[in-house]
């Protein structure tokens, strides 16, 4: 079991969740390795992985990896579309927030094959941080299949 | 089986709907409640939900069903960013709802544990009416595993 | 085996691929005919399909496919809340892809009932092309349940 991912309530056959520390109000992290790491950890060779994030003010997408600015122009152009300050009612202050996480959703389902994650070339699986810094969890079901 | 859960098409081994009635022309809608009704029905204890929205003009999402001020600020951002009026080709007038439709997604997929569906302690699961008031339907399948 | 479904990696109990040739820049491709004719050589008569996009400027959806103005609405609309030209960061210059194909996800299932996609009257499996004309993957898994 590597680093960052712990079984949730000590049962191997349900699901497991790991936890994400965000550092900035609106970040994108790539999760990619610690997802594959419960993969590894259910020993599924094929099959599906539900990954499932328990947050109203954060997502999960898949997009670009390999160059980082991918990621700051996502989170730049969300931003702007969905802008901070506007007439929102919520009382809590991060509206946009609640919108962006609807935007680009909550839930995903990777296929496996032999053993990992079937990604295009350029594909990581991202948490989205969109009301940060905080501490976040992510749960991650694996089905043999 | 509570209200509103019916079998569709009689057959338990495959899966449920249930109707949404809308009263407004954008709406959220908490269906978190319907969906449990379903797992309850079905008496899995583990597994996975399939909840999916046959409509093109409407959506579901996870977010916060406590404050409803979010459900109105999600709605009234929408709207603002895919304005109702527009250079729209499309001859029933209601393309406004097809794209929100798109970008909020009418299939999610939600884990089972303990015969609870797996959600956060602010999260909900919303039927979106983008097009209404209408009549809606809400597939379920669920998937012990 | 219909025109334009392979397996992958010739496995039949794995998943499946097809490949989608684009002509446009942006463009919604209907694949709703590809897909089902994977569910109907894996023979599954109830259960789910994964449908998934190994890319990062393209994206799956499901919306209108009777009217193809609904199509042309939803890149128009797109194309303009996510503008081509911006101060994107990303050196290739497609980053506006890159967004939209967060904002519409790479993941998708659709339950499948008597061997047949469960789709609503107006609704159509679109394969999304955002940085186009490319050659493109999908990949489908069918899971009996």
């Amino acid at each position: 079991m590597r680093r960052g991912v712990k079984m949730l309530k000590g049962r191997q056959d349900m699901f497991y969740n790991f936890e994400v520390k965000t550092n900035r109000q609106t970040e994108l992290i790539d999760i990619t390795r610690q997802v594959q790491a419960v993969i590894d950890k259910a020993g599924t060779k094929e099959g599906v992985c539900y990954v499932f994030v328990p947050h109203t003010t954060a997502a999960i997408t898949i997009n670009e990896n390999a160059d980082p600015s991918v990621s700051r122009d996502i989170l730049t152009t969300l931003n702007q579309v969905i802008p901070f300050q506007g007439p929102y009612q919520h009382m809590e202050g991060n509206s946009p927030a609640h919108i962006k996480a609807s935007l680009l959703g909550c839930s995903l389902t990777v296929l496996i094959d032999a053993g990992k994650l079937v990604l295009g070339t350029w594909q990581g699986i991202f948490l989205c941080e969109f009301d940060g810094p905080r501490d976040r969890e992510v749960y991650v079901k694996v089905l043999k299949c």
